[in-house]
């Protein structure tokens, strides 16, 4: 941490920022220079995460230097985690596509969905059994119902579960079904849910907030992390940004970026990020020669009748056209799909 | 909702439209034009939100003409909603100031704290009892015993509690103590807690989102009057932006603009807004100046040594220059403080 | 400048460092923490703007100390600015307001929009000659025969004409005829304009680029102030957000964090802020109670049938009616209007 | 366009705006819902875009359906544009890369870079002569000095000239001396430098403006083609964000969406976008993947000496590297590089 103190300033100010720093453990390194005096704070800098030096009377600003996080930084563990979900892996050498509806609609039409996903190879089905969304007049999901429907599903197809947990008061019954839990966008920085699937042993796919900072999506993981689960994979899905032809914009670079800052694999959700089906293709195949350890995509049989995020869903003909043509990207880059 | 046929389309197209409005209750209302073919759905078009109708075969795009939130709107009541909090009122001629520590660190602190705040009117004691934050490692608040100190200091001054509510399992414990309820920036769109508040006999500040549009802060609030609770105090507290030499943009149209859309009362939070005490009674005069119903401040006693927020946190000295500063702004556009 | 080591690096990369810094006439401050070697150069940092030290084996980062301008900073010139022109003053104690119509449409209709304006005490008159804008099939402006008659109406009622430069062959005509040269938002980074002004004998409004940071917005002021012209006004206009609703967010306060950083007075567009005409009265209240010295407003006599930006513009009823309750907000912040 | 009407409004405004469309030519195709009056103007509505029907009374809002471009669109030409420059072309099936330095600083840097591409299948040698930065205190490049040794690697090594043109006054210069002629993203919108570029001879390329949408980047190379210059290559290179650990956040579905919106050929900046050279490949190898017509890189043989943009360049051995994977990429979506 450099404390840089105003032009003008009380010798008392820098030594009861001394002082502080000695409290706290630090060392404090003074450098008087022409037109400023900078204070460089020597030892573990967590510890003044919570200290205020701003507020200290001659403190004109303060400037990190280490990292907000800890548990989930390439520093702190060089080799990329590999997580093992019941058999498969993710963040290996193979790419994983989780597919399926935004929401679990009917058995019928769920059953439907994965027998076109299933003999493409995707070894898991994502679909929403919670889906409160942005208007109370809107379908909210079919709650336990739809979980069954999954389970089911994962009986006949051997396909995985993925859902989303939005409620600390469901986490029992999201992790009776559930092979990986889902934290959505609008949740990532609800740190009791956090702290709930800190807790579970499942894998969490926590997805980045839509305007989250990189630095504040390492932050969340490292909240999980630091209850325990160390099974984390981080979904960029699209920032908010001026642009309003697409749904969001997708943050590609943050795909090398975060692989570079974590040991964490990191998948794409092109679907939310361009919410237009037309687009997801060519951005899914950017994710993957970007390096992404995997997508998640929304495909529905019939996006006209779907009860959410239809117009984002593909077809199943689009989509395994989509397979094929990332299978040669991934093969590209050295991966396989 | 208006219907945009893509240039090149089947006659069929057409017809499936009109039936699927149609079999909704709907009219169709066609126009053929020498670029385009447009429909026109006319009815109650929020039948239709939940209708994928951009993934039929032939729309090039779909336009809402209504907005989509109802209750909270100035065409569903016309005239300003003046909110009763025990005895105090919230979007009347008197502009109302919750200020208070950002988080409640100790009795101590907070009392003292609240006896600056008292003699100057402030009516609205604000401190948070949870207070998990960005870094798990940070102090996550004293729950139920800051509650009880909160409650504590009302007893002695009159002072009205505000204090947030972050997990639905809380709901019946902040419910004891609070005055008003505080839904936070980060669950602006966290529709369960959304839910729970709706179900309070207590009246809302609901913050918007960092990155929540106004149509969305609206549809936020609808959800809660939509459960049966229509004391939602609106309050705009800054919007993530590329500048980075202030914590977030205060959004200052937003007052206006919210005032003319809904007849739900707004408040402004300068503090969050800008993340400066230097730079909030600028922001507060301006707020009052652009029509804001009140201002929720953060103030502590000694801001270098507050748990959280210390940086954007006024010195009561400041804080009472700054309430003589606002009044006079208030007195010249026709309010009281 | 501090520059901050990887945690792995070679001794050799430190000493080049050292050295490059010593070959600039800078002293090199070495701090070897737990976690990183940091290194502080002293001296005038500015001589290392160009240098990419980032690009170096073995650094991780660099984070500049003092800020990247000088002229136009307050630490440079601690006592505010005012600016005179012919006659008139900005900066002081007076707010000015800049109104008229975006562009010069006619002889007429610019007489007509002024004889409004006079009678209320507006001593600068707003008018564009050159409106190259968004779409090459609008309004493309009257060029010199609208600096004629912008001129014309300065000899019948005193007021001053204030109109935008964009192209640098223009200088001379516009000079020729204006008594104070805007530049606007979409040329805030066009630094031959800049250079162009920075040699004339005229104040110049500089107007904030849309998506321009504070830090980008002064160093374009220090352009002008490098050449020789310290007669700049700056205007804050509005930035680019995700929010659709207005057609630009006003950065409220970008006024006061401006006053601070520099002494150059700061007025406010809330025209093009917002862009709707029945917003701007609330915003302009609010800029004068943030601390501005003047605002700059579109005015027109038939909004409905004006050639550029008529949304956004005020009736001269409207205006007079903004002008009453401006000067009511101006006396109470101690300002007169 | 569609012609919203406020709830309560007058017959005489409905009857004053259907009179204002025939007078333009336009038939009025007037829909009376229940909540709202929609009046439909039908025919071209281009002509319909400067008339601001929003200020007219009784309107509420104002959709237009058609796009405001034409000649760009692929509506207007299905085809995509293959441009010639020099007997290379851009938007075939080859991948075309520009690269070399930010600025030209000397004969000697430039020849030794281009000694490093030119073996490597690179035609396009890009390079600044005139680099007016941020700070006026930084290097402002060469000029015609720059140009000349331009041209005079172009003698030696057949890769033809990219260089950018920041003036109107120096249009004849730069063109006497490059082969394609770069608008940059600063000027995106300086209409009269548009304007001069449609009247050469030249391919340009034009540089999306850093908060540019789709929509206004369209727009202006719309402007381009209006002048009679139909050689427009679009080049997207980021966008401003509130990310800070990226200079800017590269929008991968841009190059999608304009190959469908436009017949003109799509390239991608990754240097820009990113402003961190260890992120270009990554981004490079998704610009591919999503089908971008080429790349424009910057490559220096000491970024650690650049004077300009050197913590985004790429040393030789690098951009090898990243030739070889991104070569991989572009076959796996049937291209070839």
């Amino acid at each position: 941490m450099i404390i840089v103190l105003k032009p003008i300033h009380q010798e008392e100010d820098l030594h009861r920022i001394v002082r502080k720093l000695e409290d706290l453990g630090l060392c404090a390194h003074i450098s008087k220079g022409e037109h400023r005096t900078i204070i460089g704070a020597i030892g573990d800098e967590r510890v003044l995460r919570d200290v205020p030096l701003e507020s200290m009377p001659g403190v004109e600003s303060v400037l990190p230097i280490l990292k907000p996080y800890k548990l989930v930084s390439r520093e702190f563990q060089p080799e990329g985690t590999v997580i093992g979900a019941n058999g498969r892996s993710i963040g290996g050498r193979q790419i994983q596509v989780f597919a399926g509806p935004c929401a679990v609609e009917s058995r019928e039409v769920l059953e439907e969905i994965a027998e076109t996903l299933s003999p493409l190879g995707v070894q898991f089905l994502r679909g929403g059994a919670f889906k409160p969304r942005t208007s109370p007049y809107s379908f909210q999901g079919w709650g336990e119902k739809a979980l069954k429907f999954l389970a089911g599903v994962r009986e006949r197809t051997g396909m995985l579960v993925v859902t989303e947990l939005m409620d600390p008061r469901d986490t029992v019954l999201i992790c009776k079904y559930a092979d990986i839990v889902q934290i959505g966008t609008r949740n990532m920085q609800n740190f009791r849910l956090l702290t709930e699937v800190g807790n579970i042993d499942k894998p969490v796919i926590l997805k980045r907030g839509m305007c989250a900072t990189i630095k504040e999506f390492l932050m969340s993981a490292e909240y999980i992390l630091a209850q325990g689960n160390d099974r984390v994979i981080l979904c960029e899905r699209g920032i908010r940004t001026f642009e309003t032809e697409t749904r969001n914009t997708l943050d590609i670079s943050a795909v090398p970026l975060l692989k570079q800052l974590t040991h964490l694999p990191v998948i794409v959700d092109p679907s939310h990020a361009v919410g237009r089906a037309d687009l997801v293709p060519a951005v899914s195949k950017a994710a993957i020669a970007a390096g992404a350890d995997g997508l998640l995509v929304e495909v529905h049989v019939r996006p006209e009748e779907a009860m959410s995020d239809g117009p984002q869903s593909l077809r199943p003909e689009a989509f395994a056209a989509m397979m094929e043509e990332c299978r040669r990207v991934a093969e590209a880059v050295g991966r396989t799909l």
